[in-house]
């Protein structure tokens, strides 16, 4: 057998890798398994067969062998969990590695999400700028603790795991972001991640849909 | 060995159990492990010391025998993994628990904190009944896909599971905002959850240091 995921049929991120299949892609290549992928419309997300799958109608799911899953972290971790190579053996620097990955979604993708947000559906409401400056130092000061954090360190904790790989995959939607180019250090564990042959496969993939898409 | 957690000195709810805290300690009662607290200040979370163990300088951590961990949901995740009564035997029922963990604190969380962050920062703000608005109708639409989901299910797939954990005391939060009136279904869910002994003791506890802290 091997896995099917959904996707994006027509990415609305114009083929950067911002779409979470990106996330799930790049953890398959990263273990060597080959997958399937079945493209979804946005009416497609919203319909009953994939809602069943996942009642928020997102993408991705992860379907193998009668496993239905939802959620890009519980599908990264079950990917993790049951091949080499996104979590470390011993057990409690196995359980740490979890614990970026929670910390990815939980700690540091909420206030990335609040600037995507304000960026898009306020830019043209007379609070803006007040508010994005509102906004940008709540995401600095988490990725000022990111970055203290990170220091010297090649990855968050010993070895690449599926907990650099969700944080990768967070930081990457602010790259454009001017308060980016605040953390240098943050950009170059970015870079270090997306140099992995695994990431590049995977991107690869990803946007061949996307040039499909354009017929 | 006993675990120790981490939490507030003295807690910014006043007692009443949301703190992150309340979700390690409820976990801990659902597999009956004792364990102990250690109480810390607002500023000696942001301190070396509690870094080391949290980079983003909150509550709770847990230390047990060695391993030093962070974020709730990696705690739970742990104590569920090294304990029965938190998660299905059954691997791919595992992995669907699983899911919804991470659900709670991706997937309804971030609108959740949103909406607390917007009555918290903005209320004085000539913007807020309108910024309000909005963000009352992001929120909406996760917690109408939650319902719908629910529907007439106990929990959210099969048995209680650190799931439903998580995603109870995430809907906690909104517990006394106008429009989760609008959603009886997870409000009894909530209350099916409140009614679980382990609940009851986990609360009981953190109340007490709450009680405690005001000498």
């Amino acid at each position: 057998m091997r896995p099917t995921i959904t996707a994006f049929a027509a990415s609305p991120d114009r083929g950067r890798g911002l779409a979470r299949d990106m996330r799930v892609r790049w953890a398959l290549e990263e273990v060597g398994q080959v997958y399937d992928v079945r493209l979804l419309t946005f009416a497609e997300m919203k319909e009953a067969p994939h809602l069943a799958m996942n009642p928020f109608g997102q993408i991705p799911t992860y379907e193998d062998d009668g496993l239905r899953l939802f959620e890009t972290g519980a599908i990264i971790l079950h990917i993790a969990e049951r091949h080499d190579g996104l979590l470390p053996q011993e057990s409690d620097a196995r359980a740490r590695a979890k614990a970026w990955m929670f910390a990815a979604v939980s700690s540091v993708e909420p206030w990335i999400l609040e600037l995507e947000n304000t960026g898009f559906f306020e830019r043209d409401k007379p609070w803006f700028q007040e508010r994005m400056a509102a906004v940008e130092a709540r995401l600095c000061r988490r990725l000022e603790a990111l970055a203290r954090w990170l220091d010297d360190r090649e990855w968050l904790d010993g070895a690449f795991s599926a907990g650099d790989l969700m944080m990768v995959s967070v930081l990457q939607r602010i790259r454009g972001a001017e308060l980016f180019g605040g953390f240098p250090g943050l950009a170059a564990y970015v870079a270090r991640a997306e140099a992995r042959p695994a990431y590049a496969r995977a991107f690869a993939a990803q946007l061949a849909v996307y040039h499909a898409s354009l017929g």
